[in-house]
């Protein structure tokens, strides 16, 4: 039941302090390189870490991949990741795996070879640039809700017993945006969120930890 | 009151491409960029361009940026793009401008020199690398928020006349997040949201433009 990080670079270094601030204990985190100076980051952390191949069974079956709960992956180079991913996929038929791509013709690559999410940091650099064009505090507000730390927080979690039969509306855990029901996303604006019912998966934004800030100081 | 492009690499070409989904017409914008064959590309799109080295007071003048209505900086270096920005806060001290940094610790110095919003991929693709370990849809709708196309999108705008003295929770153009009064942020759980006043910012979330998509087709 534990995290893979497979490549330390700065994604991998983010999400692992981001993993951190986010209260994970750094025992549950294996991360996994090619370099003994990226681990050795990594251990100064708390993390465990394996120095090896990711793209290779043995390696992954180390690791004990088939009791992970999810896996990172962020080798610098999207070859490289996507064979992580079939590896990773292929020993873990059901593990969610993140995947980081650089180039924009891998994002559909990278879906076929078995991740759970693909995220491509410059197409997202792109999105937020055009839309701080028509608002200086999209951005930062787009930073806050992906991070734990500073006002707000974006949460995905299961419906509650006591929300069956209610308006995704009336959640009190904070502001109601989506509902998947299964695979499909249903609108806070849509009739079909006006009663939510077992299975359902709720995306909401809540109050953030406070402590950390998404933003640098000013 | 056009918009200024400075660097034509990948995220400025995001930037552009995601500005021309939102409607802006292309010749609204003009790039600029060392590289003529960088420029043809912008040039094919429909927008104006400019060779030349955007760290220069005349390249700056020679698009009007005192006319301008905002301003990205991304120059593939956070040395130049630094400079671009202060050499254009100097030129147009209340232009909005967007720069992209690669590095953490250039995210202070960006906004020292004078940037409205500091883009960082890196450090973002980390906070959404974090958050996708705790729910498999959190990427998913933070891209989708991101862009304009697909099912929802984030949107900031002055407070209308009829919504003076409502609730943030009343605005029947969105489910409303947060309101900027003067600057400070206030959350859509504080009791000041419920009552909006002159001169408030919204930032809400509205239906997509449906048309385009922030996920790749799997
Ligand atoms: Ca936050
Ligand atoms: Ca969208």
């Amino acid at each position: 039941n534990h995290i893979i990080v497979t490549g330390f670079g700065t994604s991998g270094q983010e999400a692992v302090h981001e993993l951190l601030a986010r209260g994970t204990d750094p025992r549950e985190i294996v991360v996994i390189d090619g370099s003994e100076k990226a681990l050795e980051l990594a251990e100064a952390h708390g993390c465990n870490v394996l120095c090896g191949d990711s793209t290779r069974d043995k390696t992954l079956k180390d690791v004990a991949i088939h009791r992970a709960r999810s896996m990172i992956v962020s080798a610098g180079r999207d070859d490289t990741s996507i064979l992580i991913t079939l590896t990773a996929r292929h020993l873990a038929p059901r593990l969610p795996i993140s995947i980081v791509v650089r180039n924009e013709d891998n994002e559909v690559p990278a879906r076929q070879a078995g991740a759970t999410t693909v995220i491509n940091p410059v197409s997202f650099a792109g999105l937020l640039l055009a839309g701080s064009t028509t608002g200086e505090h999209i951005a930062d507000y787009m930073a806050d809700l992906a991070a734990s730390g500073g006002r707000v927080k974006l949460i995905e979690r299961a419906v509650l017993p006591e929300e069956i039969g209610q308006p995704l509306s009336a959640i009190r855990t904070g502001l109601g945006l989506r509902v998947y029901r299964g695979k499909r996303p249903i609108g806070f604006w849509e009739e079909d969120s006006r009663r939510l019912q077992t299975g359902d998966v709720i995306i909401e934004i809540a109050e953030g930890d406070g402590h950390g800030n998404a933003l640098p100081p000013v």
